[in-house]
């Protein structure tokens, strides 16, 4: 099959080993991906993964071991728990500590034309979400684990900074609920997208000092903990969203005083991301910058990586 | 008045003026002080503070509008807020932006013989609490608000990093709770004094990766929250009760990927731990390592910065 593969760089592969599934997995062919800032990191050495990247996908199931499943459109929840860990037992598959993660850690992902994933990790799409829509099903999930973690309501002063990928998806997360919200970013672009969208937004955040109940850090920046503290009223929540290289930790002295919480957030549930798209309740399709073929994978990836971009996809 | 001044260095004065109350304040002969790791950074010039150091204390009204009041022995809260701004509204003085705090910020402190603090600051004892107990309240208010922030029960699994003073006084007020508790320090006779209130100790880590619900980092020092983080369990938290120079960032991103809860905590409400002194939950008497005179006030300083000490008092 074709695949993008990570090994000591980046390569597309015209002949590549179709996965077999094992006991309790499904074989899906893979219709279209999106490649994530983690797949960037991924090419560059992160978390050490050989194999085929690839954890935003949609596909269709082509061999299952019951029949009524074939020909399903479905996305795929990406980390598989041992089952028998206390973290499996009470469905936080995602902090098994001996978890798989999909074309992250110790799984084959979906940059490829097939891929395998337990049953149990599969979602059924309705026929209102489209492939286009529904690839950003597992990022929109990780911006709605947000509100599982903390609760936002009509009296909740929230900001977002940054207006990438993650910033656009958890903005957009937010504005469900009737919380007071405001992305702060760099870009007018992209701001401009949330702004059709009813969100305000600024480029700076000057006046705006420890003027916020919850402030969620989406920059990918190591200055962003800093920034988001400014902004964060005492005893109020700042988000973690992202993985930073060489983070600073002298701003921990204020996080004590201010008697700050600080929420380290990853992936998120499938099925609010879900609702909420079938809903028309977020609009992701203003965030896809460009489609590539699997062929032009390596182009993708490069495209993917310049400043200013938001979604890319690949379609397989 | 005699009193220790911070003034470029530490000074003891036999003739110091004697603080006049304002409007709504008490004049409180000190009675007992107590001197504070805030106090030792206090002297290195942490804050910028000049004047009268010292916010552990215990006193009687001399002088106040209402007669009755004379004559009490008490306590006080060190906060004294704007009395205006939303937070002082809502009884969080303590996170006031502009308020004072005794003997740290604006306002004069304790290791003198007299001091002043509004009426609502200020705690009558009971006959039960002594003096040298009630010296304990501050802190031990700053011990109990964990148990203000977290939600504890017989199925969490806390543990105290930290043996010193706060380390002490947050493990007697976990052990108020029927939590599984232990305390992991890095010395013998300190955690004796844990053990011989029936609560678990350890010397070192090594096997309890991962294995807490909440990990209180009483270290005070820059290596406390890798430590916290590696014995704290996946979408646990760790709570932080001490400002220390130059900790690093890089954790932070195990707060991310094991979607760590991390928790600033600073002051606490001084009931809990005055109700905890008189139904005899928590004893603080063994934490006292030398009582000085106010005129050995140099002296008392000096000894509280050694390794090893617990509580320092200073007798006015």
């Amino acid at each position: 099959m074709k695949a993008i593969v990570v090994d000591n760089g980046l390569s597309f592969h015209a002949e590549w080993k179709k996965p077999t599934p094992a006991p309790g997995e499904a074989l899906v062919r893979v219709t279209l991906t999106g490649i994530c800032a983690t797949d960037l990191e991924i090419t560059k050495g992160y978390m050490g993964f050989t194999g085929v990247p690839g954890h935003e996908f949609v596909g269709v199931i082509i061999d299952a071991a019951d029949d009524r499943l074939e020909g399903k459109r479905v996305v795929g929840e990406i980390n598989l728990g041992c089952g028998r860990c206390d973290y499996c037992k009470h469905k936080m598959e995602n902090h098994c500590p001996s978890r798989k993660v999909l074309g992250i850690k110790g799984k084959d992902g979906a940059f490829a034309e097939y891929v395998t994933l337990p049953f149990k990790n599969l979602r059924p799409l309705p026929d209102n979400i489209s492939d286009e829509e529904a690839v950003f099903i597992e990022p929109l999930a990780a911006a709605f684990e947000i509100l599982e973690q903390v609760k936002v309501n009509e009296y909740t002063r929230a900001c977002v900074l940054g207006d990438g990928r993650l910033g656009q998806l958890a903005a957009q997360a937010l504005a469900t609920t009737d919380c007071s919200l405001l992305v702060i970013g760099r870009h007018e672009e992209k701001l401009a997208l949330l702004k059709a969208r009813g969100i305000p937004t600024r480029t700076g955040k000057e006046g705006l000092e420890k003027q916020f109940d919850l402030v969620v850090d989406c920059t990918g920046s190591p200055d962003g903990l800093s920034a988001a503290l400014d902004l964060v009223r005492p005893t109020g929540t700042v988000i973690l969203k992202t993985t930073v290289a060489q983070r600073t930790g002298d701003d921990l002295n204020r996080v004590v005083i201010d008697e700050i919480t600080l929420l380290g957030s990853r992936c998120g549930p499938f099925e609010p991301a879900m609702q909420a798209l079938e809903e028309r309740r977020v609009d992701v399709k203003p965030l896809i910058s460009k489609v590539f073929s699997i062929e032009q994978g390596l182009e993708a990836f490069g495209y993917a990586a310049q400043k200013g971009v938001l979604k890319v996809l690949i379609k397989v």
